[in-house]
């Protein structure tokens, strides 16, 4: 394949190719990496940052920037050499020389948090597509909330071949065509390579016709045409459904050997075939030296976005809303949301309602959003299971974004990487539902949450065998276990509507860690009868039932702790003394100094109750100690006739605890 | 909305009111359920069977059967009442009337192994759809080497909004369209209803025009037209694409004051509802009870399958191919494996050679793909990566089916649901590859190899920071711990090329249990130099270093076995005896008596070292005990320097033994 341009000789082909070379030679001076992607998206990067992007690298965070999210993660190289020439000051050319070493900036994929500019963490394939949805989802909401003086920006986005094979790119493209959200923009680097070799091998589709059966604006174009790229970006910023543009490139554009095969995609190209494509571009200059000329390009770019920002920073000034406006962008009202917590706790301890915990959700919920004015809800077409939608909520529908309820379909996962957009968007809090069963199904994107410290909450419903007859499919055994193996992830399992107001307290308060919330679907009552200011469920576990002096200490999570104090009653009246710790969230009873962890676990024998597996249950059992739960997966039957036959049971659990004494 | 059509006249029709009756009947007798969707698609469903299929209730593993799977697995009374019908025999009346209790054949969702006829487990949605594509797959690589005589039937799907909304279908409709899947015909209850209510809520997509997109023929038609339903499977049958046929139904049809909403998706009718519902329908037969010429119109469904069995079982008999059918579809040649494994493992032992499991799975594959004449393997387009191609295969292509390796493209969940099918269809043992961190995206399918019993193997390489520069959201260090947490699921992380070998042998004669191997990125030595016949593997952990009296016991998994055996040789120039054990598998050595594991781990302090979370260490370690492993997430950077920068060396290892000691 020969080169399909003439050698550059605009600025504009020389911003492209100084991408080119700074990812062919960060990829060759660490080895490893992916310099395909960058090579070949250079140009379609470098018009739509040169001609239309706004930004401003001293204002990273800028609510009004356009953003933009490298899907294709793996050509992380495009994004840091981009960043370096906008001149981005936490992205120095020592940082691009040190591309994936430890404790440096530019690791393999683009990691949110570890550079400036960098909008969201990808590598996993279609998540970058998917979070951008939530982002141009809520870039409308705000935009319907505060207006265009203050939010009116793109959300651009670089799919790769990977990323549209994914299924997660169904749900975002499905979504996203049908809120008809015309400020989503994705750039298709339509190569027709894959690691396993061309395209041919595994895929037939006709993109364009896909996302155009999802309701999307659609063109194509040749990738290496800088003017038609402009056109085309040009008349999907004005169309009002979200675009995609096929952009027609060739995979590693410029390695004159290589280029257009997958040879290129994610191996250093050689020093031979850099020096080749160094000629074939008529890119002169040494590695990771950039002329005046190409850096001033860059640099205007910046400057662009720097006035940009002023003007802005003007409107919101004089703007009638700036208070609302900062403020949803700041941390929650902590105390107000303490506040009504505590009040609606106070009354819980009198009410003491038998209910589901998660009707105890909506109802806590009814308090967080009547707290907090930027939450936004939604559950993947299970609403009136999960209990997600609030009083005042009303949906967010097809161009109109005023609502703040979204029926996110039948789409966990997609349902997931929006609500991590949102997040990452800034301005609102998202909260999203589905059942516990299929926190699989959004796992990918649970993880991400988690990696990326975004404090998304993960509603997740029918918690256990106790949902009964819908059976294995959809009871969750291991689920709980799985989730809790996630780092920086909180799990809670309240027991009661009182663990579950303050579950959503702690989770909302979050600054850099995702919760989910396991609740049931049968009945609870109400087990703190006593009131507390304090939030109990923030220790992670706590003395529920404190008989002094004890002969056995019984651990029990979500709806087992009412078996748990079923049993202590059933001891008591044999004389034998039990503790009872309710564990709504292992997590935090980990962070918990030695004292306070010894003096609720006491040293009398244990036994852990929870409707699961066991693993993860060494936080508070030894070996010595005894488990009642689940050791396979559950049936389909009514539930008590399931926690009879798997021995979830109060009998079960004092039979065992006078064995042990 | 009224009813559509007249009182039911013809036997046909009464078949399909049979349907209605049993499932409103059911799920009102069960006080639970869903008898919109059978209601619905009753038309369709008897359509589909009194027209077309071909079974033989008698012989329901029938390899040449036409397979039909209930995607939107909430409708499971519609299978019920069909095999009911039908006549299989652990299908009587009684089940129905024991819809969804505990101990009965009919659960809540279709349970593959619960009773006959049901091909799949469905219920968590887009499975189904996705299962059917790897069935229809199978019918045709069996074809291709059986021929048409012997492999010759189709794959029928009842498929619902949900199913096509999931992102699994997407990765399943382009892969069945790539491969030109034409014995594969989905139908879609389009019936514009979800649960949260109309479609409108949350999707705009044209269905037909995305199926068109992804290379499938398409067709729509009234669904209580039972003509054009016929007409239109005909076309379907003949057409060399996959087919969709879109039949518009009412939810719930025939329940005059509920059905076209929601309100009929997943709750019992109710008595009133019921016997209006019997009026409209002119169904004025008591519950569960079915008039003979209902009965005898369906029993001769069953009589066509009888016959068409028998031409087949002649056939068959006079078959030059009948012995390797046979043998196909029968056990795996324990005997013949297990020889070729011990002599490739004494060919190890002197070779020792070093080199990544990833290329050692390979290596070992060679003797299972040399030996199993019937293996199916793939890769989720990281075929060089994951080295799943052993030198004899060759890729199977769009309308050409002789080979035995599929390039499933970038969709891993697609990939194990296909697998799924190949394995449920019968005939091909299937196996697939990804990188261990997107066992996330597989995770829904994983878990429904796990509940069937489908001995599914998923190879799973760049199994912990090992793999290095693609950073964290490449590393796995929570994956294995929530895989380990699946019930019935193997999960092998072996250390070198000989417990590969014997993984490999482990999963393959698995007979219901699926297995995941985690493989390294990273070279690895050869650590069991003394040949051993048997399958040390098998016993999931094992003593690899016994000093006889030891002081400290060092156990480990896969890559970090090595650095446990160069721990175990510090700890011995200072004196200290250090027993290392090799732990493969822990499920497997869940499952040893106590003696043998007593024997294993011994009595003195012990340290646990993996390169990832400690959760599910609990199996070998003691509260006083230590682990060498994983806190959090990793981190980009060559793979030496993140073992050092996170504490995994055999220096940590041997300074807290001291320390134990």
């Amino acid at each position: 394949m020969t080169i399909q341009q003439p050698i550059a000789s605009t600025t504009e082909d020389l911003m492209a190719n100084a991408i080119r070379a700074l990812a062919m030679d960060a990829v060759q001076a660490a080895n490893s990496g992916h310099p395909g992607a960058p090579m070949g998206m250079a140009d379609v990067a470098t018009v739509l940052f040169n001609r239309f992007m706004t930004l401003d690298p001293k204002h990273d965070t800028w609510p009004d920037r356009d953003r933009f999210v490298m899907s294709a993660g793996h050509g992380s190289m495009l994004v840091y050499a981009i960043n370096h020439l906008l001149g981005y000051d936490d992205m120095p050319m020592e940082q691009l020389k040190r591309f994936r070493e430890l404790g440096s900036r530019t690791a393999g994929h683009p990691e949110y948090g570890h550079a400036k500019g960098i909008e969201t963490t990808t590598g996993p394939l279609g998540q970058g597509i998917s979070t951008a949805v939530g982002m141009a989802l809520a870039e409308r909401m705000m935009n319907a909330r505060f207006g265009e003086d203050l939010v009116d920006h793109f959300t651009y986005v670089i799919a790769g071949d990977g990323c549209l094979m994914e299924g997660i790119s169904h749900e975002a493209i499905d979504l996203a065509g049908h809120l008809k959200l015309s400020r989503l923009i994705v750039l298709w680097d339509d190569n027709g390579i894959t690691i396993d070799g061309g395209t041919e091998l595994s895929t037939s589709t006709d993109q364009r016709a896909r996302f155009a059966a999802a309701g999307w604006h659609v063109q194509a174009v040749d990738g290496h045409d800088k003017e038609a790229v402009a056109a085309a970006i040009e008349t999907a910023r004005v169309n009002d459904r979200p675009s995609m543009i096929a952009c027609k490139t060739v995979i590693g554009f410029g390695a004159p050997n290589k280029q257009g095969s997958h040879d290129v995609h994610g191996a250093p190209l050689g020093e031979e075939e850099i020096a080749a494509a160094r000629e074939a571009l008529g890119w002169g200059w040494p590695p990771f030296e950039i002329p005046d000329q190409v850096r001033d390009g860059w640099r205007a770019v910046a400057a662009r976005g720097v006035e940009a920002r002023a003007d802005w920073a003007k409107r919101l000034a004089t703007s009638p809303k700036a208070e609302a406006f900062r403020a949803a962008h700041g941390a929650v009202d902590a105390k107000a949301l303490d506040a009504a917590i505590c009040a609606y706790k106070h009354r819980l301890s009198e009410d003491r309602p038998k209910v589901a915990t998660r009707k105890a959700s909506e109802m806590a919920l009814e308090i967080v959003n009547g707290t907090l004015p930027n939450t936004v809800g939604g559950s993947a077409d299970l609403t009136g299971s999960n209990n997600t939608k609030t009083k005042g909520q009303t949906p967010v529908k097809p161009g109109d974004y005023t609502g703040s309820y979204i029926h996110y379909g039948i789409r966990e996962h997609g349902m997931a990487a929006a609500m991590n957009g949102i997040a990452l968007h800034g301005g609102m809090k998202p909260y999203g539902g589905t059942f516990l069963a299929f926190a699989d199904y959004c796992r990918p994107a649970m993880r991400l949450s988690s990696l990326m410290g975004v404090p998304v909450v993960y509603v997740m419903t029918h918690d256990s065998i106790g949902l009964g007859e819908d059976g294995p499919t959809h009871q969750p055994v291991e689920t709980i276990a799985s989730l809790r193996a996630m780092p920086n992830h909180l799990v809670f399992r309240p027991a009661d509507a009182v663990e579950t107001a303050e579950a959503w307290q702690i989770a909302m308060t979050q600054e850099a860690t995702p919760s989910t919330l396991a609740l049931s679907r049968q009945g609870l009552p109400t087990l703190r009868t006593r009131h507390t200011e304090a939030n109990l469920t923030a220790r992670g576990a706590y003395l529920l039932r404190d008989p002094g002096a004890r002969d056995v200490t019984l651990i029990a999570t979500g709806s087992e702790v009412e078996i748990a104090m079923a049993a202590a009653d059933l001891l008591e009246a044999d004389g034998i003394k039990a503790a009872v710790v309710s564990a709504p969230c292992f997590e935090l009873f980990a962070q918990q100094g030695p004292e306070y962890r010894a003096e609720v676990l006491g040293t009398a024998p244990r036994i852990g109750i929870e409707a699961a597996i066991r693993q993860g249950w060494d936080l508070f059992l030894r070996p010595e100690d005894d488990f009642v739960g689940m050791t396979g997966f559950g049936a389909s039957a009514p539930a008590p006739d399931l926690y009879r036959h798997f021995g979830i049971t109060a009998e079960a659990v004092a039979g065992l605890a006078k064995d042990m004494k």
